[in-house]
């Protein structure tokens, strides 16, 4: 049995948890959101830095023997700082989300060499440039697009027709029209955000209408299977124990456990909660 | 010359400086925006506490002799803390905002009596019931209605039709709807918010659509005129020494500087960037 740490600013990367729990089974998964200090995606690196490695560092002294960075803005501005920060195996969502893009592009009919990848992100993921530099260092064509409405709509739960989802629809629109000016050719869209496979089936929707197909690709499926590839299923380990998942936030429990299922697609067990300053 | 800290999660709190700067030529005012820990509208109590008792403790450590909670949110939920530690005068915007409420209750063709006060305001803010206690206090009836989105959307800027106003008066339109069913008789409309104002404009927009009028009041004005009254004016002061600000953030800031001068109405001078810890 091995002990992964999940962290995140909040409750998007309950999406890479949940792909990860049937590919680890018997394993011990530790969740953290730093609910009391998100969002991260509007703050500055040296903030999202000093935020990110306090939280690493405490899933490593609950036990964690890997841990998953499941949150893009951490990611995309502190991975560095965490790798520095703690002697244990640290695994991001980028570079899988990147490595799910060209998987994508070259199944595209256009192939890889002629496809555009649009990147939905936070604005401070999107100024770190983090995905485009990897994107190109696969050799794809990259555009990013900051769109800092799409986490608090998600959070508000406008997703539904009984949830105003014709205001989020608009906003998407507007995201994406905007974005295909700069990238008029993109065939492949990339969600950069934990919180936006919840809007998946209004991308859709909006690509529809602006008759744009793209194939839509979220780092979540991509990141656990890397994780999996590192920390190898225990064959004794599957019959024997029940998979265990012990969740940590810094603020409301009882806001964290009602969202939080939304996002693991079940519910929360007990939550704890956890202080780690400011 | 006297030195009034003045308070905020971010740069809403802003819209109270403006208004106390003319009010109080010749004093010293320090500002202090915690923008590495905002936003405080969607935490919990606990968390909203412990982040404004070290914010106002920042700022009497400074030299504050008297403390402006600009932000409704931290006076909603954390007034008595901060009045528990520290020993100088403290004035929130709640009951200021209220008392502006009255007066328009007063001077409208219902009267004080028949008036119903709808606050809109974070769901913070809306949840620890504050406003409505203190009107209800003051013999108003009230209703409260929490905006989640409101904030975002004015930090995105969607506030003219050149940047996506139609967005954001569907928003408002909607939210408005949904307090009318509860309030249907409503004709004074409270701003809960300090980042509300700015919202204004397309507000007046949206009740003129919906043929619902109401007078708009927002706590910015009241609570300086709350503030001016603590602290007299030294008259020899007014001839001899500028008003001097000093701005304080926690976050970057360049986006402090930025997006501040829209509240305050005017460019920012320097910003000193803190750490309050987190």
């Amino acid at each position: 049995m091995k002990t992964i740490g999940v962290f995140d600013s909040g409750f998007g990367g309950l999406t890479v948890l949940r792909e990860l729990l049937p590919l680890l089974p018997g394993d011990r998964f530790l969740y953290l959101g730093d609910t009391a200090r998100l969002p991260y995606g509007s703050k500055s690196r040296a903030t999202i830095a000093r935020y990110a490695v306090s939280s690493a560092k405490f899933l490593a002294d609950q036990g964690a023997e890997l841990l998953v960075i499941a949150c893009n803005t951490a990611t995309a501005l502190a991975l560095d700082d965490i790798r520095e920060a703690l002697p244990i195996p640290i695994v991001g969502v980028v570079e899988p989300g990147a490595e799910s893009a060209l998987a994508a592009a070259i199944a595209s009919k256009q192939g890889a060499a002629a496809s555009q990848i649009l990147v939905l992100a936070t604005a401070a993921t999107t100024q770190s440039g983090a995905y485009r530099r990897t994107l190109e260092g696969l050799g794809l064509r990259a555009t990013e697009k900051s769109c800092p409405l799409l986490v608090p709509l998600v959070e508000e739960g406008w997703l539904d027709a009984a949830t105003h989802d014709s205001v989020t629809l608009e906003v998407l629109r507007i995201y994406l029209l905007e974005a295909m000016e700069e990238a008029p050719a993109a065939n492949v869209l990339l969600l950069g955000c934990t919180h936006y496979p919840l809007l998946r089936p209004l991308i859709e929707t909006t690509l529809e209408d602006l008759r744009h197909p793209m194939r839509i690709i979220d780092s979540a499926a991509a990141t656990a299977r890397a994780v999996a590839a590192l920390a190898p299923q225990d064959v004794t380990s599957t019959a024997s124990s029940p998979t265990r998942c012990e969740f940590y936030a810094t603020d409301s429990i009882e806001k964290f456990q009602r969202l939080g299922s939304t996002f693991l697609g079940r519910e929360l067990p007990e939550v704890r909660l956890i202080d780690l300053g400011g």
